[in-house]
């Protein structure tokens, strides 16, 4: 085994995923006291939004891998997750240095003490600016492009409820330091991951999708997000007719698909499944053609899942 | 349900547990920013060494309480544990609102983001004291003379391997605030704790003793400090029969008792249970009439839980 560390986001990184990892590895290996040999890896290739971010900042996709000991690596850093079942393959058997995260905490143990650091904002990459400023150490322009647009994705530019009150004005730092316009790089780089076109229905249900035990029932939620709610709707036929397959596959009891305007902040439910009258109950609409707008929704965490979790609990 | 947070250190609560839950307690209500309403309360009544500190800078022990709901409180805020076992009885259904500890992570899960922070240093109290830094926070004389009593306590005046190389700063700094002179308050207040005389083998085998699920065993670790291990053994009969009846009423697979020696930092170690042969195998000594030297060996954390972990698993 080398004295290399890994670190690396969640499976099927979005922006927050790649470059929390990216900031947290640079950080890692020049701190003034205590650097670290560190290499940032990732589990999967960046999605398009992400992709824009590395190229707009000229930074490198990191290498994916999926196992460390396969790489003689047997320690590893996680950011923008803890969860197992949401990490590398080999997660239970090496050893975790440290974690920096904005999740709950679940399926997550180790053997010794640990570096971690939870904290309930808006994206990790947030907390990442965090230990530069703690640390002393200067961001490269291109690191604070990348934790910027890590903030920007996982708040919807700061207007998902997810926002925490110190969201904005790490926002404004790092964009100053990156020497972007934070509206206009934010709203170009969330519109770059909003182009759906050459995704098929299949690839369209899972690009952002998780799945929750609701008291007994299995609830597939997923989320795309677009410029123009009426282009998804258009092919609401071929939508269905994959949901209705992933849930035949994966025995999904509802199938929620959120449709979310990232211009306008609101999204269209699509409900499949057994608990219609659950899901009309949860968000006050009814739905027609297995469908209905819901005003000012932007969040899965905030304002579907607990909703929906209450509905399901009556 | 008040507005009031709870802050608690772990059951049985050492030198440290008091210390930081009274020191992030502190804290949390003097912030310039963010201030919470919060109260310092303990699982359990102070152990002799605590009480020697909390009588030296004239704190009065924190209250004891067995349920926050009970209390009528809602939402808490675990300093030196983290694992449900080691915590308040009603957790599982409490709002975590943060953790400050510095243990391994198990058995610990939330249903939202929180604020987390772990770090493998040699006290709770130690990271306590950091964030009074961050924040900006002074502390008082007595709060500095209890956070490190809680850092000379866990690392048996910084002679344990748990010892950080950032806690000899730590500790000069907070024996200057607190007006003590470091080796001599420290030998003075870990020579309280020694006192086992007056102690019932029952109450021994509990001063210290913390439960852990190794690979599905339930195994009960206990620690004692002494000046002198001879002076425990001479009452091994008693400790036996002590240890059985606890492992009956408690169903543990083991009790490992741990006789730590503070001033040559040795341990002797008891072993009563049904996995003698991982136990030996972990510590590479044999046992004779149930117990074995372990030269060197003063720290549960870092030189028994991992190996017994690490053994438990093969």
């Amino acid at each position: 085994m080398s004295d290399k560390i890994f670190v690396f986001g969640h499976q099927k990184p979005d922006t927050d995923a790649i470059a929390s990892s990216y900031g947290f590895s640079y950080l890692s290996n020049h701190r003034p006291v205590g650097a670290l040999n560190t290499e940032c890896v990732a589990l999967g290739t960046p999605n398009e939004e992400t992709q824009f971010a590395l190229d707009y900042f000229g930074v490198e996709a990191p290498r994916v891998v999926t196992s460390a000991a396969a790489e003689g690596v047997d320690t590893v850093i996680l950011t923008d997750h803890n969860e197992f079942q949401q990490s590398i393959a080999d997660i239970a058997s090496l050893n975790i240095f440290g974690v920096v995260d904005h999740h709950r905490v679940a399926n997550f143990n180790t053997a010794s003490p640990l570096f971690m650091t939870i904290e309930p904002v808006g994206s990790a990459s947030s907390i990442v600016y965090r230990k530069y400023l703690e640390a002393g150490v200067e961001i490269p322009r291109e690191v604070a492009g990348l934790l910027l647009s890590g903030l920007i994705s996982d708040t919807l530019l700061l207007k998902s409820p997810t926002t925490h009150a110190t969201d904005h004005k790490v926002a404004e730092e790092l964009a100053k330091i990156a020497g972007v316009d934070l509206q206009e790089y934010g709203m170009a780089m969330l519109k770059a991951g909003t182009n759906l076109d050459n995704k098929s229905a299949d690839e369209l249900i899972d690009i952002d999708a998780k799945t929750f035990e609701l008291n007994g029932s299995r609830i597939r939620i997923a989320q795309v997000n677009t410029v123009e709610i009426q282009d998804v709707l258009s092919r609401l036929h071929d939508v269905k007719v994959a949901i209705k397959k992933a849930m035949e596959v994966e025995h999904y009891d509802d199938f929620v698909f959120m449709i979310t305007d990232i211009v306008n902040s609101n999204s269209e439910i699509v409900e499949i499944g057994s608990h219609k009258d659950k899901v009309e109950a949860a968000f006050h609409f009814t739905l027609e053609d297995d469908h209905a707008f819901l005003a000012g929704a932007v969040s899965r965490k905030k304002q579907v899942v607990p909703q929906l979790t209450e509905e399901f609990n009556k």
